[in-house]
């Protein structure tokens, strides 16, 4: 029988400090320290919403909150043959456009990028009629390799218009920030999702080998006016990522 | 250099015909035709706007909307670097529910089924979840090869309410035409999407190489009022399939 004693003295200690948190969300952040601690990680399994309400004496509807909302933010997985699990696969939303970053700091994980390429080049044909410039001209690429945890987990090239981006240098671990500070607003996305199997860049730069297939994310991004802000190609790990749509 | 006599010929031929349909209209139209019967096949280029009005003696307008109908179909893939080339992928629109039937007939190809399983089945518990049933109660499985002008692409496993089925011999190419008999209408989906290796089953029916990755999509659908009506899981041919979403 699997003993909770490390989690459940995390969740303890974080309810008995005097603030004025709601209890739900502090037995939620305390699920994602656990996991920042590596005291849980991908595949475990979690106490079920009674063993939880005992462990902790809280009440079940007080627990069913806090696994409501590691549910919505895709930390665990709830079966209800199985039990709660922590999620081992990440989620590429295709309903929203929010970032990387974002995404995976919602999932209690750390998230890197490691930048190959930060530097204007001339526009193909294809890319300039997705986000409405003239073929040629001048667009930003911004080509890095993304990090869960310190695990290489996608590829990630952006395109976007050089009128966009004022200086590149402000571009640390997400575009998206850079965007909101200067007021632009991603809202909608477009996205063509196949599967493929991985080139010499992915086995080597995502630390795969040749039988673990690449899930291919291309995506255009628009704001709140409507005007396309980036193209995306996405190389993803096909053993953790899930594209997600409605 | 590339002939389109047969495509012309046939072009021609569908032009002067007698009837109402508009110029564009015809022109799409066999285009679609000239790939049922072979004269186009995916990956073929077709004439470009300018040589396609020379060869008809049309306006360009009239051609451009012929083939921004055929674009909007998922029939050709236009870029303005190549040309325009009939599409060799399957679009598995996550945008609307619809058939597979509709999305293929809509290409100009000939959608076939073949059945394995069409019987009721206890329900899981994930799948009572998503359905809104009681665990272990009777749910309809429909299992099925998905073929495209005779090529096996797809294999279908739905999960339907037992309820909403009373005949299921009454099921034959498309299950949303029966749907559509029943006054039950498809409108929203929830997808989840990922790349697999090829499963024992998917090498067999699928006639693929363990070097051809699986476009796993996961599908839940609704009807008009909310209600969950269907729950897929498919295993399409990556090489084939790209699924697209906004």
């Amino acid at each position: 029988m699997t003993t909770y004693q490390s989690l459940i003295d995390l969740i303890q200690t974080r309810i008995e400090q005097q603030d004025k948190s709601p209890l739900y969300l502090k037995i939620a952040e305390s699920v994602k320290h656990a996991m920042q601690q590596h005291i849980l990680k991908g595949g475990d399994f979690i106490p079920t919403e009674r063993e939880f309400g005992e462990l902790l004496g809280v009440s079940r509807i007080t627990v069913r909150k806090a696994l409501d909302l590691l549910d919505k933010d895709g930390v665990i997985v709830r079966s209800r043959g199985l039990g709660t699990m922590i999620s081992e696969t990440v989620e590429y939303s295709g309903k929203t456009a929010t970032s990387f970053s974002q995404q995976v700091v919602l999932t209690g994980k750390k998230p890197d990028t490691l930048w190959i390429k930060k530097d204007t080049v001339p526009c193909s044909a294809d890319i300039a009629k997705t986000l409405n410039l003239k073929q040629g001209e001048q667009v930003f690429l911004l080509k890095r390799v993304r990090y869960i945890d310190e695990q290489a987990v996608s590829i990630e090239e952006s395109y976007v218009p050089s009128a966009l981006i004022h200086d590149p240098d402000e571009i640390q671990l997400s575009l998206y920030d850079y965007f909101q500070s200067q007021n632009i607003t991603p809202s909608r996305t477009q996205s063509r999702v196949s599967a493929k199997m991985p080139t010499e860049e992915s086995l080597e730069k995502l630390n795969i080998d040749e039988h673990t297939p690449v899930l291919l994310i291309e995506q255009t991004a628009f704001d709140n006016t409507g005007r396309p802000i980036e193209y995306s190609i996405n190389h993803c790990r096909g053993d953790l990522y899930v594209f997600v749509s409605e």
